[in-house]
């Protein structure tokens, strides 16, 4: 028993968690963590942990995001709802599995309106429910700040789990969707720009009501040789696949399927890698294929390919330039 | 696709979530939730939610603690982040089941040190390592207000899921542990109070370290016929037991097995039933068994019988007075 009298730390050197990034205060608070057998990916190694539970892999993941960091004015509650739901279900998503529950806890403010949860739950339930998930349970809390922490269980066939890990020199770097639109959604959302009204509803349709690609992923799990979400940016997603399966990666910039709208928005050539290469906000997924699996692969799923996986670093190949480890950071 | 404007709700009478309770604000959430054939126990009905997969049930719960309403000055880095495990743990505990496996979203502040972060850590391993679960991931974000939610995955053998629902008039109402040591260790905490040292040692340990019941929980489960954990009062979890049952209870107060320590710092019987009866904190189980197992239960487990079911109403039996249905309320 330790009581209120805790001296153990004191020795230890002091700094403010300002000071040091993500994976650092991961590391802190993990150094003592220990895992059961049955743990096949723990914490911090990929976008989902995965344990073994009989025939099958359970997948779990948890997202917090709070009204400062996460919502803008123009959200409404139901979108708010729908997200915090997707962001869990794209992570479920990029391991090749099948989401099928989800729990959340929300710490709602005093001064917030009755009607505002109806939206906030119909929201939730909508995007559950249109990829088969139930929302069983939660907790509500009193909060200073509206704050939602979704968790979502989904399951995979053992022989189909796809990690960040697996890519090989030679395998084929895909995408499903079109890099930059969510970023761009936020350039609008926060009223940087002269877009068209056609411009301005895809593009905070894409920021705000997010598809999760769990169809996609399932279809996937059956050819690809790793895969994340690209939620923190593009540039992040392809350093870690490269990373996690230590190779690096030629990106073909212009087979990036990047759209019109976003492309209008953009002010040179910098400025539109800003919101394709190192923007957040997309829920799509960035995975690498044999090169012999893609024209199947390419029958059951819609991407493109955008890259070769080669033995090290993260490139542009026409002309050669260096893609950048940085992204949407939460530190 | 909805965008940013969604008029859908605005025709309804609006209200703050100030002026209702924490019932009324899960049913507006909750209103067009719907589940899958497969969920057995949805969202508020339960301690967890519970899920069949394949042979067994899978018990989901997750909890919300934050600064201002959970952590006290005087509770150390580590006795945070054993009580964000231990609360979560403790609900797995009440439907019988055995944990496996604990995510957890951190809301950090800025201004948080790094030896906070040990501490932290350190405090969660060693609750979940102690009672066999893996912390498999989460996630870190910045936050104003210091915020943990704890996510627990347990399973229960499909015969042995035990719910708050089961209780027949006839059984006896049983409880593990001291009722009121926590509440009594708050009052310790907070400054109002004559203890002693080892009453203040005994009473904060209690309030700070609260053990999970899994060990007895999963015993019970060959036994109970209904079980909740004593989390928000011995109180509401007696009314909780009774309104899920359909059932009531005469419940024998001298039978209750108070600590010398509580009852040494409570000012009046009035002030004593506050303390074991209406006060929250205690991760104690509350069950019921059939009379006919209470020999064999009681060689397997600690407990003490403190009342029996009855066809309806929570009371005390001698001299018979009403149970308020109240303790810790978050809202």
């Amino acid at each position: 028993m330790l009581l209120y009298i805790d001296n153990r730390y004191s020795k230890n050197e002091q700094m403010k968690v300002s000071k040091i990034n993500e994976k650092e205060i991961i590391d802190i608070i993990c150094t003592n963590f220990s895992a059961k057998k049955n743990v096949v990916v723990g914490a911090g190694k990929d976008d989902c942990a995965v344990i073994g539970l009989g025939k099958c892999y359970l997948i779990l993941t948890t997202d917090m995001l709070h009204k400062k960091a996460d919502f803008l004015d123009r959200m409404s509650p139901y979108q708010i709802g729908w997200m915090t739901v997707a962001c869990n279900l794209s992570d479920i998503a990029s391991m090749g599995a099948t989401p099928f529950a989800f729990v959340v806890a929300i710490g709602i403010p005093n001064d917030t309106d009755t009607v505002f949860l109806e939206g906030l739950g119909d929201g939730m339930e909508a995007c559950a429910s249109k990829y088969g998930v139930s929302i069983v349970g939660g907790d509500v809390d009193r909060h200073d700040e509206l704050t939602l922490v979704g968790t979502a269980i989904g399951k995979v066939d053992k022989s189909r789990l796809v990690k960040r890990e697996g890519a090989k020199a030679g395998d084929l770097l895909c995408v499903t969707g079109n890099p930059g639109s969510a970023q761009a959604g936020l350039r609008i959302a926060l009223g940087k720009n002269g877009a068209s009204k056609n411009a301005e509803d895809t593009l905070l349709g894409a920021l705000f009501e997010p598809e999760p690609r769990i169809k996609e992923g399932i279809e996937l799990s059956k050819f690809a040789t790793s895969m994340t979400d690209t939620s923190d940016s593009l540039a992040t997603s392809a350093h870690d696949l490269a990373t996690q399966s230590k190779t690096g990666f030629n990106i073909h910039e212009k087979q990036i399927p990047i759209l019109e709208e976003v492309k209008s928005i953009s002010k040179s050539k910098k400025d539109l890698r800003e919101l394709f290469l190192y923007g957040g906000g997309d829920f799509e997924l960035l995975f690498t294929i044999n090169p012999k699996d893609l024209d199947f692969a390419s029958k059951k799923v819609t991407f493109s390919v955008i890259g070769k996986a080669v033995s090290e670093g993260v490139y542009f190949d026409d002309p050669k330039e260096k893609v950048e480890f940085r992204g949407y950071r939460h530190f």
